[in-house]
């Protein structure tokens, strides 16, 4: 459960959260309920009005485009998912690049942070991303953080996908408070208990990992063919 | 990420999960995310084909109805939200009492609990629900557990909201086996790291407690008149 409500701030905080095709939904969704808990007002960016489609086939409709979003953010996420068409893509790198460098805070969770890359927001930062992706980022000459959440100045990034839930909550406390970041937490009923210990690769062991690697293969390529299509045009502007 | 890739079996399994304006985005987004890891077909089940808003105002459109959606599901699931409206909704009970008949498992997560026991899925059952909707539970003659997730035959639920990604672990290990469900783990990268302690009740005090009632208060009230209504619906009936 979440509330309008406005748990701890006099000014209703505006937060833009970046939507595009192929983005994993868990990566917005936890941060989007910890915001709308804190009593942020949170828009839903993409390109267009039109619906996009999940990863795994979600249809989710925006209720802002680039033109309407609002010019000063105080919070500018990006969630990952399968990113590769939207770092690629001029106008969502031209939007992202506007908004990020007058919002207070340029944030991201999972691999959402090879599109803030793109859009040259990490140049000089540190940031961490989903496990799988860290080479990618590491590619676009961004510090690569192993971290689950990680703060460099006013960048904060979460690690892969269920770690948007951590983020959100550091950086609620980071703007609010402790207390409101523990209402947030508790409306969340946030006291996790997994059946395994499974959620990184050290721990999952290398058949899991290998698993991992064989159904993601293609999804890899097709990563990888958008990191060197952002080098390329890098080397053709420099 | 996620992948439509089966992990774990050779025949799809369909799991129907459903939808109505007031959910909690999060309660079904994190089940979701690991059922599509394990490589099962989910439909996502409205009345009608019409987008549903969220507690948050997420707009999400069902890619099933009703009357479209398979007879014979492997897992029905319900999450939690505003269910007030829903729990009262004739439709939609008369939709789940079917399903749940044939259903290999019935389950929920948040207080979707309340949904499945107006419908009369909980008979009889043990359940887990939000922290804050346990007595409402008990008020409908289910036996409530305090447990992350709950298992009593083929019902299977979990606590308030986050509970839903520990929940969609326990099931997939129980159906496909561990380490399908340490594959979906590792996906999510889910080694969580809360900031704070606070994410229930006798962890979080008494202060950050009381401002969470007061909050949902008003939320609370419209759910007590929607478990008198069922209990009245009950009473006239028998």
């Amino acid at each position: 459960m979440s509330n309008e409500e406005n748990a701890g701030s006099e000014r209703q905080l505006e937060v833009a959260i970046l939507l595009f095709n192929g983005l994993t939904a868990l990566d917005f969704v936890g941060p989007h309920m910890i915001f709308a808990s804190a009593g942020m007002k949170v828009h839903l960016v993409s390109a267009t009005p039109e619906p996009i489609v999940s990863d795994n086939g979600t249809v989710i409709v925006p209720n802002a485009t680039f033109d309407d979003c609002p010019t000063r953010l105080d919070i500018l996420f990006v969630p990952g998912g399968f990113v590769g068409e939207t770092m690629c893509d001029s106008a969502t790198l031209a939007f992202l690049a506007d908004r990020g460098a007058k919002a207070s805070y340029v944030t991201s969770v999972c691999n959402g942070s090879l599109v803030l890359a793109a859009a040259g927001l990490l140049d000089g930062y540190r940031s961490a991303t989903h496990w799988a992706t860290r080479g990618h980022l590491a590619q676009l000459g961004v510090e690569v953080s192993t971290e689950r959440v990680c703060i460099d100045r006013n960048r904060m990034s979460g690690g892969g996908v269920t770690a948007g839930i951590d983020f959100g909550l550091t950086i609620v406390a980071h703007v609010f408070g402790d207390d409101v970041a523990k209402f947030c937490q508790l409306a969340a009923e946030y006291d996790p208990k997994p059946p395994f210990d499974a959620g990184i690769p050290e721990k999952a062991g290398p058949e899991t990992v290998a698993t991992f690697d064989k159904i993601m293969g293609e999804a890899d390529v097709e990563l990888q063919r958008a990191v060197s299509h952002v080098l390329e045009q890098r080397a053709m502007v420099s």
